[in-house]
């Protein structure tokens, strides 16, 4: 519950509605600290909860994507836009997801040399297409992503959590967000 | 209910959940035509919930930027973004709410030349480098948007519109949506 | 007979060598209005000559390209340049003599997703690479338009276009040159 | 009359109509070779007659700016848009224009660096942003170049002849004219 | 000695010249591997004993920047090439010279937001600016770097480490270069 | 020996060690002057020890690239990065060394439309590659240099060299280190 910028200082959790208060104490019981985003968008309790709402309908499921490549094109469409929270916050998700722990960093800088299945390497082609330029994305990109078997819905999924976190990104930019110091070492090591 | 592409059909409406009918239902009697954008998300009903919770919360108020001020933002990040369906839609929709017919197409070409305040204009410069270089968000930006008057919270709702409308910009381009005739015209004419 | 900059006043048509005279008052017969780069570029009346006469012989005619297939290039390479000024003056044009009232707002939108052949869609993608990179442009450029029929002299009048437009955009963003309020309907509607 | 492009082959000197020809013989007459550029705007007699009005009403004067730097902005905008012909042709205009036979070569490669004054330093920034960006001049720009005391008129030269010259290096870019050998050495030496 | 691409195999150590071969062994003594760099680079020795010389003059001394300071350099500037070896092996030494187990992760995604100095960040400033546009570094850019102390010859090192690990990410990208997994841990636990 | 820029004026050669003195002196009695790159550099003993070494065994070889081959990449890359010293210097060299005296200029300014061969022209399709976006480099990338002939080890050199003179362009750029009058003039005319 640190690192909260002068600008927009986090949302004390006493003043929280029941809702929010109870999915916060959740992830703390959880993960044992409350990740700075929560503590940011509760100042805004509409916005966090349409925010969380869309992100678990999109990070929550193993069809198409497994969730650990949903947190692949997290971690490499935030490296394009720079966002400090949500490359170390989701790269140790990711490390934990993928069980593999030098995955997150080596997509961070540049996914083309990250240790990816071609499949995954055709997904971040086409999540990092949508983050810079997409107002381009014609069929070539769908029948590529095809080629590989993943199906409309999943492109949509693709596409979709790009997009996100595209938002989320500039909101964590614009709002100077830290990510917690927990997030740095997470997954890097075997848990004892 | 046309201009569905084919690889994402538009839901139809006997298969939707009660309370998305509901929402399509009142907006087609308020507009007399269901904007594709509702047909499109319909397809995923969380995300459809979760897409205008947030849409909601960040456009349906007037304070700190006015109801057109908010559409400003849309249809200059759209822009950037080449966005067909969005700088169509809510282009009639600034049309229609700040009653400039000629405001809408001024921002999509280069905001720099509309008809703004300077005060509005220090408002898109901003959305536009959230849009584009949010990384680089400092604090001279802020105090440029102080010095017009925008308090903190104002700021927040600029970049959070920019970030919102991001992403629905990267949805609409990947998934072909394209915007209803009916918005080119839309408060272009009195109302007779 | 309005908007005119402060910094560069519109020339009076009292003052202006006769034939300069006569083509705006044949172009006001002809359309209701003096549009503004008439009254802009007559303030030099050699340079006012030699535009005309060179975007005469480059629009007036129908060999290769239409009329509207002309106005096209002129409009997605305007948008590209964001010129406010062309995007409005000849986007009204083109919805005339395309007889599409659409058209030229997605084009200059985002010609990706505008209702063309797909002939056309080529032309655009040639006259835009023109616009943005015209020295990369070699062999397989060609290959791709002649695919689509184009001669070596329908190419050339591409190239033309987009390249005397990116003059008249560059010309029209520092003079601060605005379009005539008309030309934001012209087209749209049925003549009653 | 050599380095004619198989696609679009350079005009013949007895095909063409009297005013060209005469015009062309008389350059030829000057400079001891026919610069390339003529013989390929020669195909199109009514482009190559407004495009040679154009050039001439904006590089034969030295008022606001001297007939050297108007060569300064050709070959600093042109080296900007990769343009061979105009940066070879314009760059041995300008040695014998302004007595310098290495102001030149210096422009081409790296304006910031050439042997200029600080006004010519100003009057080469704007050339190049009207080049790369003319979507947002603004006041600032003509401040300052006010500052060194450009007029208004002088201000639409550099910009009217950035515009120019980048319509004529997207077309020697797609046309593929070469530049004429004997340019390269003009103006290095002096004549014996 | 794991990571070999097929294209560039490594250097065996028994094949090399005395002088290597002794450098690399001290290097494995000291830090309980030879990292990738080393066994590419053998494959010229020549190319070997010319890198390592630049690289010890410029980043063994601590006069102007500390160590750490230009290790930050390299970091930063790494990212902006996404050099995938040069982040994450000088990331390591980074974090080990700075103490500072979270910096070169801040550093590689966004140094704007990182926990540095403010002259640590005009530092950076600068070199990012070598590093993407050194054609434009003018007066300004020094009178920067003087307001926070630096002088002439501690700015000549800024912008050397700049270029000379600019042409290491290029070395490194194009040869393929794995960073060794040791590289990832180092500097983010204390030594048990 | 004129053109020092006052930030960092050259060593004198009376103050320097014995092996940069003789090397100096030795370039000197062939060229006739003495390069500015190395009075610049000779401020550094190390650093010019170092720069020389990895320069001369890129540059002084002749298999698999010519030397001619070479300084094509110098120039092509230099350009890029706008880079005054050496463009001009290594234009002068490339006239000498392939003895065709318009080629370093064609190159300089789009290297696309000079007097190459094919494989030439592939050669520096990927030196610019290499400078400009290196992290994108790839397979297709190697195969299209194999379909011209050239060995992994002499794509090594072209990517070296690229790399090697993007750290010098750097370098140069920041020191202000201009090119010597003599350069110009260089190769364009027959000795007599």
């Amino acid at each position: 519950m640190t690192n909260a910028p002068d600008r927009f200082p986090f949302a004390r959790l006493d003043d929280l509605p029941a809702d929010i208060r109870t999915r916060i104490l959740a992830v703390q019981e959880k993960s044992g600290f409350v990740p700075n985003v929560f503590l940011m968008l509760a100042r805004r309790p509409e916005e966090f909860r349409a925010f969380f709402a869309y992100h678990d309908t999109l990070m929550d499921k193993d069809e198409g994507l497994t969730k650990a490549e949903r947190e692949m094109v997290v971690v490499a469409t935030s490296a394009v836009n720079q966002c400090l929270y949500c490359v170390i916050a989701h790269g140790a998700v990711l490390r934990i997801r993928a069980k593999k722990p030098l995955l997150a960093d080596q997509i961070a800088v540049n996914y083309r040399k990250a240790d990816l299945t071609q499949r995954q390497r055709a997904m971040l082609d086409f999540a990092v297409k949508v983050t810079t330029q997409s107002h381009t994305v014609d069929e070539a990109d769908f029948a590529a992503l095809q080629e590989h078997g993943f199906s409309n819905e999943a492109i949509w999924d693709i596409a979709a959590i790009s997009a996100f976190f595209g938002m989320s990104n500039r909101i964590a930019n614009v709002t100077g967000m830290m990510p917690n110091d927990e997030f740095f070492l997470m997954g890097r090591v075997p848990k004892s």
